[in-house]
């Protein structure tokens, strides 16, 4: 299983372009040919941040111009599968022709059921959409930036319970088909007595990707992020790249407030959820790295 | 193999808000539970002409507003493959539950091959997106709106040659799973030397869906539209409902302008293709019809 984030195809600071956006993922799609030559079966997963946050922006813009439905987000997330799930599903049939590997690339729209009683829906924290001058009454949860750029939609983040069709994905994926799910982290659905229901709210990629892993007893379990390795301290005096990690330092480490919030830390949390049920290790690494077999932070029970 | 349109859930002259969609999909939905009851095995491939308009608009409106890339029309197909299949995934559970029927819905992004040198490249005829008041200088081909509402891009209707993991779809549903598959007719893409390549261009997804029931050789194929029946003289004097049709009798009719370009004509042609290369029959009826095994026109060898 690999996770990479929805950044890795929408970079900062780059015009989203379609070309852009297909060169990005042909690029890190040639770094997971790595892992295909080295003969592993390959679940993909990715993020959405910034494609959501995009599809977000364009319901609002459409709505203000052109009086169509604002969707909400679980809507908007679906839309963000099938899109990202098309460009890779492109940039990697690319790479496999160039390598000359003949393995089928398929992409499943994926809801990841999260619990009607999380306690993230009391009290939700994470910011996404448009910024608003007041907050719009639509029973959402809405927040004051404290830069002063306007009020946003706060949403929880829920803990990730069970995805869709996971035992299809690991059958396809043991057959040798690359499969692509539980885009940005999955569609967030709660189950109601008529079935599942969407709700708005963002499930964080990596424990989603985490939970896949484990669903499917997939031996390693890959973090792509933009660092070599885990570090503590880092960018500070005494700086040290980690190695390998076993989950009593990562746990450690994860207290003494080492890794980033909303950056390294959910991370190795997700790397951490995968070893202590049954994953052999859970590799946080760049891309760029996946050429060497012996790289990145191993984190290992 | 049964198809559907687009406006089967977001209606024209009905809000289409979520609620609103979400419930016009379950109806849908409970009425191919019928077939489910009889036995079948269940493709479902739809349309999405009114999603696809709005995404192109909200692309657009988005990029106005907000500066945002407005993408090319097989990434905002690729969208709406996502959001219009997790909507048909929710209703169809949903049914399923309350039928008490066990049966995994699965949902794949699906690339339809259409030839680069497909004749209605050279002479593109279908207007989408927005309106604009002078034709972008984009490389597109835009069109003057004849009733004066400004200029629009228009896009080849090419035919589909090939559809990307139609043998999975075939083993899938073969084994009890309903897969949705083809949505909008296919996000179109070329052969190129570096692989496939993503075209403006919108399918019929009628063809398509024929193309999908041909190669998974599918018994049946139902293509599901607003009226119970194919007619000659429709709303004419002299209409008949035809109970059955002969691929000779259709294409008679065909050729006399008996059917409404744009709406019955390309549904007939569609099952004349299914039925000319090894499918036993099209049925063609609304969604509605379905509890009744005798539905519908029945395009027959």
């Amino acid at each position: 299983m690999v996770a990479f984030g929805g950044n890795a195809l929408l970079r900062s600071g780059e015009p989203g372009t379609y070309e852009n956006q297909l060169r990005n993922v042909e690029q890190t799609c040639a770094q997971l040919a790595h892992l295909l030559q080295r003969g592993y079966d390959l679940v993909i997963g990715h993020g959405n941040g910034p494609q959501v946050g995009n599809v977000m922006l364009q319901h609002e813009a459409g709505k203000q111009l052109f009086g169509l439905e604002a969707m909400p987000m679980d809507f908007c997330g679906a839309e963000t599968q099938g899109s990202i799930a098309y460009l890779i599903e492109t940039g990697m049939e690319r790479v496999l022709r160039r390598a000359r590997l003949d393995r089928p690339v398929v992409s499943l729209v994926t809801r990841v059921v999260v619990g009607a009683d999380d306690p993230g829906f009391q009290n939700p924290t994470k910011p996404v959409g448009p910024y608003y001058a007041e907050a719009p009454k639509d029973g959402a949860v809405y927040r004051e930036d404290p830069r002063g750029r306007g009020w946003r939609k706060v949403v929880a983040s829920p803990r990730p319970i069970a995805i869709t069709n996971i035992g299809l994905v690991e059958r396809l994926a043991r057959e040798g088909c690359i499969v692509i799910t539980v885009g940005g982290g999955g569609i967030p659905v709660v189950e109601t007595a008529e079935g599942h229901r969407g709700v708005e709210a963002v499930i964080d990629k990596d424990l989603a990707c985490a939970l896949a892993a484990i669903r499917m007893k997939a031996d390693e379990f890959y973090i792509l992020t933009d660092v070599p390795k885990v570090y503590i301290n880092f960018r500070q005096p005494g700086e040290q790249a980690l190695d390998t990690l076993t989950v009593a330092d990562a746990q450690r480490y994860l207290s003494e407030g080492q890794f980033a919030e909303g950056s390294m830390a959910p991370k190795v949390r997700a790397g951490i959820l995968f070893v202590q049920n049954g994953g052999r290790e859970c590799i946080i690494t760049e891309a760029g790295q996946l050429d060497n077999p012996a790289c990145g932070t191993r984190i290992i029970p």
